[in-house]
């Protein structure tokens, strides 16, 4: 059973790394317990475990940015995941942006290098 | 300063995505303590925080298997980076594989699809 083999961390989760179909683009990174990989297998929908609300999240469920999936690798340590995705509206972070890595390292200072693309009040209060 | 706008989480270390430069392939995933981080930067190249050995681990010092930072990338919430690498050597993986997720979920199993370009063997005992 492909769950069994997953090193789970003390916390019963692996980390998840999300990357985007053909652009190859790293869109996000978020974490599963074993209900949410279950989940994102059976529904080919990317659901993960959300540590700040200690509840499944249902990616997209409210801002309809499901990521659709087509590829789950797992590390030589059993102990990362590999999403690759489609991700549905062109927005996969929360500030309404393409993706959630937007901070580039300039000398010595975090610059916000890639433009927000929705505003994300728009995004939550349909 | 860069360093102290990063949400380290409680062992004071963040979680780090390793792609490399224009194949997009996620190559790895690691973590970094300050000094690691600090380091990598002043090096432009990749040195990480080994978990298991409890101590810093410079990236290809035995293996000779260095990656060359091209450009950092911080997340939205600033707890996850994103390292765009050269990997040198054409091998990330401790396998002697070319990329940490060479295993592809296929029905209810987990299938190594990428194959070993080096005996380990030879990779660590030169």
């Amino acid at each position: 059973m492909f769950l069994d083999s997953i090193s789970w961390n003390e916390q019963g989760l692996i980390p998840v790394i999300v990357q985007e179909e053909g652009t190859g683009i790293v869109l996000m990174f978020a974490w599963m317990n074993r209900e949410a990989l279950q989940l994102t297998v059976e529904r080919r929908q990317a659901v993960y475990w959300s540590r700040s609300r200690q509840k499944l999240w249902f990616k997209g469920e409210e801002s309809g940015h499901v990521q659709k999936v087509q590829d789950i690798r797992l590390d030589c340590d059993n102990d990362v995941l590999l999403l690759i995705v489609e991700q549905l509206g062109g927005i996969a972070c929360h500030t309404g942006r393409y993706h959630c890595f937007f901070q580039k390292l300039e000398h010595d200072q975090w610059v916000a290098v890639d433009p927000v693309l929705k505003d994300p009040k728009l995004i939550y209060n349909q």
